[in-house]
């Protein structure tokens, strides 16, 4: 694994390594730093290739001019057709409750995460509220609360530590990220205002095991569908004075959400439905589900027996969904070092592995979250630099 | 004009004031209100169809999965052809100086005068800085400044009444919204940081009597071309630093820009440069100023010799673009009330015209703005409505 090595790999159309390409082959040379840090979710590509023109969706110059979607609708910028489909898709996942919500679009998750506490922080107070996670918590929670210095809402950090008195925010990831483990509420105060940020409880992931029902839920196309680019999420608001301060949010910050990512995603969410419904159609889940098995299968066979590492662990839970037992294949690996080495993003990335620190979770820099939803070539190299690590270490 | 009566009008699309739609005909009630207030560009609408498909694009299922659009450029989630057919559409206009500038892509400009708030304020004071405007301002950026209380930046009123020492940022925007005059900076304090906001700096607009060059300027694809709905805006920036952390700002608050939305636009600003280039073409400015020049000598028609009504007067100036001299056309009415009238909002909505109220511009009441880009019928019905008015209160 010297830098003058290479590997032969089928061609990846934009490789995130940024190989250099020869005709149909790309040269990824073992000096090229894989990046598996952001959990870009471009493994999906293979399964939409595969749905060929089905996704087609084409506009015409004259359409979407204007800043609204549907004027009546409390969420005035949510194109009714991407509210029907988001709607459809959960009913036929059976993984959250949509009746009695409203449906709030934003510009990802990250802008619905800001509208949120915008939402449901108190604005008569001297304090901003503290907002908190139990660690690891999502690395992006701190800063997406902190960077404008809000005098509404307040990092506090770890929810476990949280001991004050009076109202709070928690978020709730579930599965979590970074380590794909099922999360209840931690501090369970009286005043805790709780936001359940369910971007992975979809089946490729983990089991289905009763639709989610709680105030403020939300989703996001990237981890769902893996059509990141697009920029779309969703939340879930029981309360109607959320959802419209949600949409002031919104309203504010960027006059709404772009209306080709939005009836995109309809388009894609509605072929996801048909796809599990329309036996002629491949399984989006369940060729998910498979994808994401091997790959976990395959992680597992290479940290098994390793003095090195050593990986978290799940339960085998019924899914609903797929009516079978089904064991959590997170999006992310949430690697563990049992040796020495304090900073295991740091040894990682001196070879060539970009991952991201536990630090930036709250946690331990024992620990690091890696993507598993990088494209086949990526992922392959990745495994094989990680044997070779071990196989350093173990002296071979 | 009583409550009973109709006009039958050509059918609109997708009708901002939603009225009856029977068969080819629309029935807009007299009842029914004509909304100016938020600038919608659906007057645009016609253009776009008479350029037929040449403007249509289709994205498939497998494209634009990645969060990423450039890994290599410092705003790594610029769409390359967006950033290549803005800098081509400055240079055919001549409206801004792109050499020497980094382009900065936003889900519309709202986004980016957070962003370039966020890059230019001081993070080492104790007190967040002042931003100012001089009224009237845009309505928006108060709001924007202030909402979720940041303790970076503080919005702090009209630029004239500003007399605190040391740093300051200062929004000049010209031509101005409201009230379409061409502006300078106007407290010319030395420790000023300036943000340019240029969105309707183009030739239907105003005469192009320069190219602009300033550290900061914001334009948007909603003012320019028409297409509100997709929320995309960029910023020239002369400091790369700056540049930096307003992607910065991007990555935190929405993980980039909806790739959708991006190459749509630069499908749209490619054939406006085309349409500048080409003989063959209606060029879309051509098209644009006379439609704009049509409105205002209509609107004009109507104000002139009214007791109650007058408009902001605009110098003739050179066009380079054009080669021509041009009287600015804006895209928003500032209409003032000559009379006793001390609310001319609540008086235009008496007679079911919503637009918006000087006050919310940190200026008089008796103004109002009012939308010049809405759909022909709304256009007309407006003008009938304000004859009938004048005519109300000249006793006829």
């Amino acid at each position: 694994m010297c830098g003058t090595e290479a590997c032969l790999i089928k061609c990846s159309p934009v490789p995130s390594a940024i190989p250099e390409t020869r005709e149909n082959v790309t040269l990824i040379n073992w000096d090229t730093l894989i990046n598996l840090d952001q959990g870009d979710p471009v493994m999906y590509e293979s399964y939409w290739r595969k749905m060929g023109n089905r996704c087609d969706i084409t506009f015409s110059g004259y359409q979407s001019l204007s800043y609204f979607a549907n004027a009546k609708n409390l969420c005035w910028f949510l194109e009714p057709k991407l509210e029907e489909e988001i709607k459809r898709l959960h009913n036929v996942v059976g993984n959250a409750i949509v009746d009695d919500h409203y449906v709030v679009v934003g510009t990802g998750s990250s802008q619905l995460i800001q509208a949120a506490l915008y939402a449901l922080s108190p604005t008569d107070q001297p304090e901003p509220i503290s907002v908190v996670s139990a660690a690891p918590f999502y690395s992006s929670y701190p800063e997406v609360t902190d960077f404008v210095r809000s005098g509404l809402y307040k990092w506090a950090g770890d929810a476990r530590n949280f001991e004050k008195d009076g109202p709070y925010i928690e978020f709730i990831t579930s599965p979590n990220n970074p380590d794909g483990v099922t999360r209840e509420p931690v501090v369970n105060g009286d005043q805790g205002i709780l936001i359940h940020d369910l971007a992975y409880y979809w089946p490729q992931y983990t089991a289905i095991t009763s639709p989610a029902k709680y105030d403020v839920m939300l989703f996001t196309v990237s981890k769902c569908t893996g059509h990141a680019g697009s920029r779309i999420g969703w939340a879930l608001v029981r309360d109607k004075e959320v959802a419209r301060k949600m949409t002031k949010f919104m309203e504010i910050s960027t006059i709404g959400v772009s209306k080709e990512a939005q009836l995109r995603a309809a388009k894609i969410l509605g072929v996801i439905s048909d796809s599990c419904l329309d036996p002629t159609l491949e399984n989006f889940f369940e060729y998910s589900q498979s994808h994401m098995t091997k790959r976990w299968q395959k992680l597992r066979e290479v940290v098994k027996g390793s003095d090195l590492f050593t990986l978290q662990k799940y339960p085998l839970q019924y899914c609903h969904f797929t009516r079978d037992f089904y064991e959590s294949h997170p999006a992310f690996a949430w690697l563990m070092c049992k040796g020495s080495e304090d900073d295991l993003e740091k040894l990682l990335k001196g070879h060539k592995i970009q991952t991201r620190s536990g630090r930036k979770f709250g946690s331990d820099p024992k620990c690091v979250r890696i993507s598993m939803l990088s494209r086949d070539e990526d992922f392959n190299i990745f495994l094989q630099r990680l044997m070779s690590i071990q196989g350093l270490t173990n002296g071979n």
